[in-house]
């Protein structure tokens, strides 16, 4: 018997550490990063029929500013998108999940749920990972995890229990990012998986858990779809009613508090890309070990990370050096200061909300 | 008695090494590159009345290209130029100099010609130093040099003979770029200056000389002069008698053959500001050694060369590199190899010209 599967994107993801080439008016999930289609595109593309799962057009959540972007990108893609829920302004993921639930259960109550985010970026062998999940999922949700190379201390961790079915796993308990001794004694003891942040769920699991661990997010969830101003599959919520949300992820609403969690280990690659030196790694080298994007010159020069928009970039003797140049500016730091972007874009923000800077 | 004297500018200089900045279509004297003005300003500026010298209107060489450059540049100086010889391409120095002798015979028989590059930047003091030297130049041809601080092999020297006058002594001879353990012995020997390109003489002086040494430049020099379309101090060689002149430097045409030469020293900073390295050395640094033009952010950053033109640039925990923005291209590289920027130039014209690429 087969089972109808309806993606939903979250695409509200910032990608602050990735600027200049991922900004507000364009985050990293409309980028190609990874190859020649978009983050978004990759993760609407991303499920196919497999195994007795039968998928349907996704449901996109992203900024009503983001909308234009949302729609060419996307456009082309079969099948087409089922709904198009269009935020104001980031509530964080756990609205955004009740809304998704609630339109999916509206187009077919019996379908499940994939929750993913837009950017991240996921291999092949995901299809049949989420089939191996789906019965689980009739009655848990289902979580994905990832199993960890480093004591990564950027990402949340699943403690997993005793087993339930074909490799699906019962949760023992979320942790959040850990501190490094913490992540170093995860990788050791072999029991944790990063959290991959994505959800395998029956529209009713997930609203049943949500009333009684956030029923204030339902309540506010659902008060703000039904005063949403719908238009084919455009859903475009309202600022008064949207506000009402509490801003607050579907992890800490619900995950940690949930029993009727579960997790499969994701049997693909996974990469957030969170970063310049990501992009790096995972990027196509040439023989000195550099990826260059775009326009670019390189003499002399290793393991460098050079992305060019729309002019040309000349290095010459440096090495291991992210260097990025697009319309919003240039960008120079080493790879190992890569997450400091972050830091960087927050003085850039102060200062251009600083009165006579 | 009061002596007129007109200075002469040669715009001939790329600046290859200061690309991005500096570009065939816009060199490096047409940049502000250590004040607010350019560096072409500052040579059409640079002399005053000083000590009995009175000054004229400058003439102008440069190439055709630059014409509205030029005009826009030097439009509001005064005194305005009083000449503006436009080349349809380069012949080195030697024909632009003998064309400028000719000029100012034309305009003035009496007066001398301070003929320098418009792309050297030049400290307080020289109008007293040439203003000395202007007897000894009624009948020799004097050249500025500069006492050397370090080993350069980049510049041509001077090797400096008997004295003939105040502060002016004879030439023993010119010595081209040296190599560094000859350029070692001329900074021990201290008897060789660095020749500024910078030369002071009677055009009647000049031009017998170069009838004596390089009479073929003088006879198409002159023809070329005569075939130039004129339009009020506008002056445009024509392609097809200017292309007659052999392309050849004064120094190698005049200077190294003539016993006519003298030397002064200069008597105030100079520098060629021939690459980045020595625009840093040259600007106004930060608390931590960085040198930052236009809009920029440096988080831990040292003893950096920081230069946007339209955009953001930041830089985070880099320090003695090289970053440059303009509407041309990024350049990045260490200060320690500011001299490659000239290698990469002919790789980038290399790969411009190369079918495919």
């Amino acid at each position: 018997m087969s089972q109808r599967l309806i993606p939903a994107i979250l695409s509200g993801g910032s990608g602050t550490r990735l600027w200049p080439l991922s900004t507000d008016q364009r985050p990293k999930q409309f980028h190609a990063l990874a190859s020649e289609r978009t983050l978004i595109q990759h993760a609407a593309a991303r499920m196919s029929d497999t195994d007795g799962l039968v998928i349907a057009g996704p449901i996109l959540i992203c900024s009503e500013r983001h909308e234009s972007m949302v729609e060419s990108q996307l456009g082309a893609l079969a099948p087409a998108p089922s709904a198009l829920i269009l935020e104001p302004f980031g509530r964080n993921t756990a609205p955004a999940a009740a809304i998704a639930a609630l339109v999916a259960q509206e187009a077919d109550p019996h379908a499940l749920v994939l929750l993913m985010s837009a950017d991240h970026r996921i291999g092949d062998g995901f299809p049949e990972t989420v089939a191996r999940a789906s019965s689980a999922a009739l009655d848990r949700i289902v979580v994905f995890g990832v199993q960890p190379t480093a004591p990564e201390t950027g990402y949340g961790y699943i403690e997993v229990g005793g087993p339930l079915s074909d490799h699906v796993n019962e949760v023992v308990r979320f942790a959040e990012k850990p501190n490094l001794a913490t992540a170093e004694a995860y990788l050791a003891g072999a029991r944790h998986l990063w959290n991959a942040g994505i959800f395998l769920f029956a529209p009713t699991v997930l609203l049943a858990e949500m009333e009684r661990h956030a029923p204030d997010v339902l309540v506010a969830a659902r008060a703000a779809l039904a005063a949403a101003k719908r238009n084919g599959v455009r859903i475009q919520l309202r600022p008064d009613s949207f506000a009402a949300c509490p801003s607050i992820s579907l992890d800490y609403a619900v995950m940690e508090k949930t029993d009727r969690a579960a997790v499969i280990p994701m049997g693909a690659d996974w990469a957030d890309i969170g970063s310049w030196s990501e992009v790096w790694r995972l990027g196509g080298k040439d023989a000195s070990g550099n990826v260059a994007h775009g326009d670019s010159i390189l003499i002399d020069a290793a393991n460098n990370m050079i992305w060019s928009e729309d002019q040309t970039v000349a290095v010459v003797g440096v090495s291991d050096l992210i260097v990025v140049q697009t319309k919003d500016g240039v960008l120079v730091l080493p790879k190992s200061r890569a997450q400091d972007v972050k830091q960087l874009v927050e003085q850039l923000k102060a200062r251009a909300t600083t009165p006579g800077a």
